[in-house]
Parts: C-alpha cells; structure tokens; sequence
C-alpha cells in the first residue's frame, strides 16, 4: 500500500500534486499530458481543472455568491490564457451544502458571466449536495495552434509579468487580520480578469518561450518556469510591480511580499529574448503595464536579487492558501 | 438576485443540474453542449465531468481508497461511453481532507487503474486541502467521430440495456441498513465496468438511435432519453434484468426497485429500431447479456407496465444518491 501523506504546507502539496501527474506513455492522441497549466490533445484542444473550496480558495463572508462562481471559473480561463489558448467553454462542478445559505443561481451566473466576458460558454458539469462546505471545480476547455508551455525559457532570456501584483493576497491579509480592504484590492480578488487577449497577442507575435500565470505567487510560478525549463530565474526586488494599493494598505515590504508569495493574481510571467516586448504598445494596447522582472540563467530554482546586487534564495516558495499568508 | 434554491430531493437536484446547462446559442467550436452525457467539441472531443463526494456518493467504510478512485473515474469514463466515445484522458481534481486518514496514492491509483483499464491516461489535475469531506470531481476527455446522443429515439423502437441492474444499489441498502453486501454486491459498487467497448461496438453497427449510461436508475435514465427525445418510454417490468444476487440480498420486489430506481450501475440503456440487436452475438462478445427492456411511443415521460398489461407511471423518478434508498 501507498504512503499516507498528510496536507500540510507547501511541500506536501507539491508532493500530492505530482500524484495527479504524469502515467506513464502518452497516447497518440495527447500532445501535451501533466506537468503544464494544461493538457493539449490533437487539433489543438487544451483541458485544464481548478479547484475552489470555501474555507480554502474564499470565504462566504468574503464575496457575493456570483463572485464565488466568477472567480472559480477566471482560474480556468487563466489555465487556458497561460498556455496561449482562446477559451471555448467551461464545465461546472458544484457540490453545494444544503439549506439554501447558498444561492445557487447567483453562482452559476458568476461562472457564466466570467465564461462570457472572455469568450466562452458553459456546456455541462456535474451537481451534488456537499455534507462540508461549498465546492466548484471548474474544467476549462479551449483551443490553440500554437500551446506555449512552461519549458522554453533559456540562459540570457528575460522574464516578464503583466499587470501589477499583490494585490488579491493583500486582500485576504486584509479579511484574516480583522480589516477591511480597499474597494481596489477586493476587486482584485473577486473579480480577476484572465489575460487571455493579452496572452494571444503575445504568442501571435511569436515572442514567448514559456509562460504561467501567476496563480501561486511570482516566486512559486518562476519556480515552476525555472523546474520546467531546467534554468534558474533571478528576480530582481525593485523591478516586482507592487500593486500600489497593496503598498498603501500593507506598506511597502508586505506588500512585496504579498507579490512574492501571495496568490491568485491572475497576470502572466512568461519569458522572452531580451527586450523583445515592448511595453509601451502592450500597454496601449491592453491598459496594463508589463514589466521585466528577471533574467534567466543556468542553474536551478529561483534567486531573489536586491538593488546593491545581493541575491538570496526565496526563504519560502508559492501560496499555500492563506494559511501561510497572515492567518 | 436570484432565487435561493434547497437542495433536497429529486426535483431540486433537477432544477439546479438546468442552472449548469444552457448558456445561450453555441459557438462553432461546440458541436453538442448541454444536456447530455458530455460535450461534444470540433474534431469529435467530448468533455463530461463527475463529482464524487464522501457521504453523499460514498461512505469511507465501505470502500478501500484506491476504490474510491477507482470507482469516481469510471463515472466519467461511463459518460464517454454513453456518448459512443473511446477514452483518452482524464484529469483528477483532488480535495482531502488532512490528517493523512485518506491514503491519497491509493485513491490516485485507483483513478490510473480505472483510466489505463479502459484505453485512457491520467494527465492532469488540481489538489487541495478540504475542510470538509474527500472530494473528487473526474474530467473525462474522449474522441468520436459518432457522438451518440439522448435525443434519437423515436416511436416505435425498441429500449435495451447491457448487463444486469440494481446491484450497486442494493449494496448501498444492504449497508444503510447495518447489513454486509455480498463480494458480487459489493464488487457491483466498487468495481463497476464502463460499458466502452459495448457502446463502440453498437456505435460501430449504426444500430443506436439515442443511449445513456445507466447512472441515475433505469426509471430516471429511460426518463432522461424520453425528455430529450419528445417521446414516452414503457418499460416491461418483467423484463428488467434484475441482478440475481440482488434478488438473493433483498427480496425479487426490493431487488426490482433497487433497478428501477437506485443508482450506478454504469450499463448502456440505448434505443434502435425494432429488433435490431443480435442479443445472442453481444453476449457471446462482451459475456454480459443484452435485454430489450421497453419500447418507445409517443407521448412524454415513462410508463412501468406490468405483466397482466396495465401500466402506471411511476411513483418516484431516479437516483438520489442514497438517500432516498433506504437511509
């Protein structure tokens, strides 16, 4: 029999991770199997699953039930943006505690209006009770030419994000220390948007050697990059953009480290030659910055490096939920 | 705002299983959407998911944990065969509980034994901790050039299924009513079959007009084909393979009932034309039986009819998991 492993911090879910990982010889019909944002199967079809738990991904106090189903369902859109994909459709898991606290319509309309407002519809799912608490799993379905995986990123590239980050994970630092967040950094973790539109014009242009969202924090996500590529990535402290109302909520090196470790910001760190995306035009063209934030090298794993020069490892890695993050 | 909707019986698990279907016209890429067994996508994809939740589609006791994958896998993998699809993939979407109660290889194992005994590979997922009970929600993605649907049987033909019924359910009630299932019984719940070389084979003859996985009980599944269909469904009770060891268990009555309404016994109910399976052939290919159950006439809904000819509707619909049967 198997070992039991208890669900702990980061590393057992890393450890429980690579269970749903990998099985053996891919057959004919699948192009890209475990170990990306997504799988790819022939044509050009991408597949990828998000999970989101009460008491896990959110709490009900925390958003309106619309929201639950909106920000479930922008995960997977974000799986399918990671990989350069157009969104198709969503499927719906939902098993729901009984009593009516829930109201199941307005979650559904979040996971429609979310599928909508990037260009997919919802096809199907599965319904059950939940004798715990509320649960959505979302598969997300889209399609693609041209899958940008998490491997390509090599010695003297740049890496990139777009958008700002920190500031959904401020907002739950905020909810679990007895605060109450900014109308900004509540929206950022109620209402994410993918970058899907961002990701395609980026890929059109044939300039991304790998990419992520930022889903589990930069520091973790780079990290993944970095593993996946077989390359270390070198952050530079000063280059992170910090949402700035992150830094007027938490201060300047919370905030950063909200950016670093925090989760679920929902932008993309993708990978590049050098200076190949210029970011005045991407940000006319979308309304949001994006920022060299690294520099690939040989080696392994992720350095922090500050502005004398200085570089340190990460003292920890990617979200764990907002266990590790305050509460 | 919407409604608040209770999550109890039946006819509340219907009218919350709408809010996941339909959402507006399809777009190009979406050949089938909602309403049936699965989705079917441009180059013949078909995407279903399936939620199995501890306490709600199973007890930890009753089953080993790599059982308890073992048999949410083969619910999706029974959608793809409903379809008349060969499996290719599933992806795992994983929340457990902590304190290393639930061996999570073994339920990881049971999923990879379920995909890789019918033709299928793990190649994704998502994992988190639940707060609540063990969570599992089974992505099944298989290819088809003939996706079968629900919505093909007309007046006239003739209603079959493969195997024998009712012996998953009757499990179920032998242990919500402090009884111990036989190894057939119990092996019915926990080791059930998906129909998928069946569902190919009949596909392949161009015999099957319209076909569902028999999930929900016979009553509710010949429901589902008759809604979706326009037509009504009289099924011959007398003729209903009822599984012999769920005769010996419960009683020829109970055993009846346990087909007719209980749950999960992952054959095919599918619809031809008068006749037209060669009953004597399948078995000799597949060593399960097939039994023409009922016909199909016009009207709406499900018909029971009885040995001395007359004909009642039935007082209950389909499955709910088990509560409804006995708890």
């Amino acid at each position: 029999m198997g070992r039991v492993v208890r669900l702990g911090g980061g590393a057992e879910f890393d450890l429980i991770r690579r269970f749903t990982e990998g099985s053996g010889p891919l057959p004919a019909d699948v192009m890209l199997g475990p170990g990306d944002d997504a799988a790819v199967f022939r044509d050009g079809w991408v597949v990828s699953t998000d999970l989101s738990v009460e008491d896990v991904h959110f709490r009900r106090e925390w958003l309106e039930d619309h929201e639950i189903g909106y920000r479930a369902a922008v995960a997977g859109l974000s799986d399918l943006a990671a990989m350069g994909s157009s969104p198709v459709a969503l499927l719906l898991s939902l098993a729901a505690p009984r009593g009516g606290a829930v109201d199941l319509e307005a979650v559904n309309a979040g996971v429609r209006a979310a599928a909508e407002g990037h260009g997919a519809v919802v096809v199907g799912g599965d319904v059950s009770r939940s004798p715990g608490p509320l649960f959505l799993d979302i598969t997300a379905v889209g399609c693609t030419a041209w899958p940008v995986q998490r491997s390509g990123a090599e010695p003297g590239d740049h890496v990139w994000v777009t958008g700002v980050l920190g500031a959904s994970a401020s907002a739950v630092r905020m909810w679990t220390s007895d605060r109450v967040p900014s109308p900004g950094l509540r929206a950022a973790f109620a209402h994410p948007r993918a970058r899907v539109d961002e990701a395609r014009c980026l890929v059109e242009r044939e300039v991304v050697d790998a990419m992520i969202d930022v889903s589990d924090g930069l520091v973790g996500d780079a990290g993944h990059l970095a593993a996946a590529s077989g390359v270390s990535i070198t952050l530079e402290l000063e280059r992170v953009p910090v949402a700035p109302e992150a830094v007027q909520a938490l201060g300047a090196d919370e905030a950063l480290d909200a950016a670093l470790h925090g989760g679920e910001d929902y932008e993309l760190c993708f990978v590049t030659d050098p200076d190949a995306v210029d970011t005045t035009e991407f940000e006319k063209l979308f309304g949001i910055p994006v920022t060299r934030v690294g520099t690939v090298e040989e080696g392994d794993g992720v350095w922090l490096q500050a502005s004398d020069g200085s570089r340190a490892r990460p003292t920890r890695g990617g979200y764990d939920h907002w266990e590790g993050a305050g509460a």
